[in-house]
């Protein structure tokens, strides 16, 4: 596969993600919209960022859907992805996730001219976790993204187009068991692109990207990525 | 396939969406129903909405089960639908919807009956933006819908009868994500056929129609529509 | 296949579906259980049936898993199911219906025991409508069961076990859509079996069965079905 | 397959069954949480609980994904599983239990060390019924053991990965319906690793573990898998 279609195939999917997983969150802390008051704010959350990993990895079938460094490093690792492939998909990624909140940003952006105090928006964009300690939190995202690339690198879902369905269940329920820690980024592009998307917009008052803790949901979901790779070599697959 | 079957099973699969997608917000909005005094309405309007997508696009499954302008437009321009057909499926779906907002009032006559303020109604029946600015609104429908098209232009389910599924999902997560704004109509008929049915349904006390905003989620989803359309000609997609 | 096979197949099948049915509303309604206090009620309450929909069915798989009689009774006007075989469907599934119920009574007995106030618990075994007027809710079960059963006769998952988790998110859909306005029995043995076990359980301080409206979820199912039989004879339907 | 790879498989699939399990417990019931102060918490508990089921019994899926001694005894008695296998399924099923909830601990481990009042928080690790009557809890857990195994048994979903999804959903079910009463433990393993765990913890101002209440949710799910395979050996199933 040639490296623009990996490139224009991971951003598509990556875009989407995005756009519906700021979005989701969007829909919930900001004022005058239609889950403005809903007390079921994680159910909504956790759904509708799995559902997002559903249609973002979809749409990038052609190049496996990973929409995901940490997954396209474990499957480099594992001998899935060719290593000159990794930066095309790297660069799909990251552009699109950058995207993907700028279109979520679009979507609400008379939610976020209307609301009273922007500077909490930045949860709209990046993880930020309700305790903050580093090193804590890198130990959750480790964890959380270990749990997702086990699954990735293990499931019998193979290559068939079930196994965007079965990593969105699995995002789901990472989202809803380990998710109320760091607010689960357990993906570079997912957090970083964001970031850097929340610094530049237009949004009036908002708060500081907080890059003094960015390193952590990159560093983290690649470390997780690292080590579910090396337990997949040794866990027992179904044979014939 | 001829026109009167293609009419008749659009007209059933409209009408069966439309049939649960304005039964759920009744369901929220009104008084002295089950889901009365629940505050996780936005998680069960757009569960409620997904499986109608879900039932409506499995029983037009003859037809292809497009059940919504916009994807009839798309699907035409990618070559999917002759062009001699799609006035086939808008007549089946402008009528399916119609008929299905009238079955979903049929259900909650009474509820609409002890109701003591309609006034509010509308938003049963089509979408209504907690902000209302038609600019913006267009652009927060038209990006709702490219995301619905381009997955189900590039999807890998294919004409599998897991499509209806998988578009579920994705339009439970486009409500989700992006129905925060406007409501997420996204689809021509699911909104001005229900609006036809609200101008003329015996409701006590009802508001107006507001047909100054109608045009906004007819004409947005088609041009989406189309973007996504023209995107997915470039989208990568997995080859052999 | 034998009437002790049919039988016993739908026995099971309906017994598991009114043993999640009943549970979760208990969970809901009665206090001191987990559920308690959850203000996601409705929610709960479709996902919980909706499960047992899914559950029931796919263990009655031998026979068809159709648990509910106005599904049987429409498969046989469709040619699906002999005419001989239906009182056998039947019987299992009234029994099963009945077992169910008893079943979850036994689950919750601890909370039953404790509840101060159990005169608003038929709730749990039947439904009940929040306003109850016998014509309209008539009208409300019998165009809920007609999208049920349209779906089950012209759905493309034909007798694929896919069609139980479809038939599941249906009535997810049916419930949170169309569940509000008379809590949806779409089934006559799901109503008719439970509340013979109320009247009959030891359940201190119990409310009445209600006899009186007990033959609108029997009999408006019915001819919804019906109806859907007939529309399911004109559908169209994809063709090789 | 060898002893060590039934150890490693089950291991690793009922270690993440864990790791969602208690985590979503965490989120919910500690303080400072991206899911506190939610109301929709028994949806996102039986949720995320059937997510690590899907999970976890996918990443088994080598050893058949059992994840639960309850199951492994049940197909043990219907010769799906040989019985001098059982032990390393045990082994792993209970390690991987341990394993599972320490990792959760870890990664609410901020949320752990700021919680003012610890005392309750066996609820995380284990079940522990509203009211607690033993003989009656009994009943709960093997009814609702009963229902899980005999779907298990009967499934027409066979061993296709689509039985994980299947498992899945009707966890969720058990949870939503039946789980209010006695906190559905329906696994040896799953409840008795995270008390043991519990017990070692270095959680501060943590509560007992309950010994005396620990051989409910061993023994009940033991009989229900018992009475369920007998059941299994007389429920008609399709043939060819």
């Amino acid at each position: 596969m040639g490296a623009g279609s990996i490139i224009l195939s991971e951003f598509l999917g990556t875009m989407v993600l995005l756009l519906f997983g700021c979005g989701v969150v969007a829909n919930v802390l900001l004022t005058r919209t239609n889950a403005d008051g809903d007390t079921a704010s994680w159910v909504l959350i956790t759904f509708g960022w799995g559902f997002g990993v559903f249609a973002g990895a979809s749409i990038a079938d052609a190049s496996g859907g990973a929409i995901n460094p940490a997954v396209t490093l474990a499957s480099a690792i594992n001998g899935g992805t060719p290593w000159g492939q990794v930066p095309f998909y790297l660069i799909g990624q990251f552009l699109g996730a950058f995207v993907g909140a700028v279109l979520a940003w679009l979507v609400y952006k008379l939610q976020f001219d209307a609301n009273e105090d922007n500077s909490g928006t930045l949860n709209i964009f990046s993880t930020n976790p309700p305790i903050k300690k580093p090193a804590w939190n890198f130990v959750t995202e480790m964890i959380a993204t270990f749990a997702l690339v086990l699954f990735l690198l293990v499931n019998p879902y193979g290559s068939s187009p079930a196994i965007y369905g079965a990593a969105a269940a699995v995002v789901m329920g990472i989202g809803q068991a380990l998710g109320g820690s760091t607010g689960y980024a357990i993906n570079p592009a997912r957090d970083l692109g964001p970031r850097i998307a929340y610094a530049v917009l237009p949004i009036r008052g908002k708060g500081k990207p907080d890059w003094g803790y960015s390193w952590v949901p990159v560093v983290a979901p690649l470390v997780g990525a690292v080590l579910a790779a090396l337990v997949a070599l040794i866990a027992p697959v179904k044979t014939g």
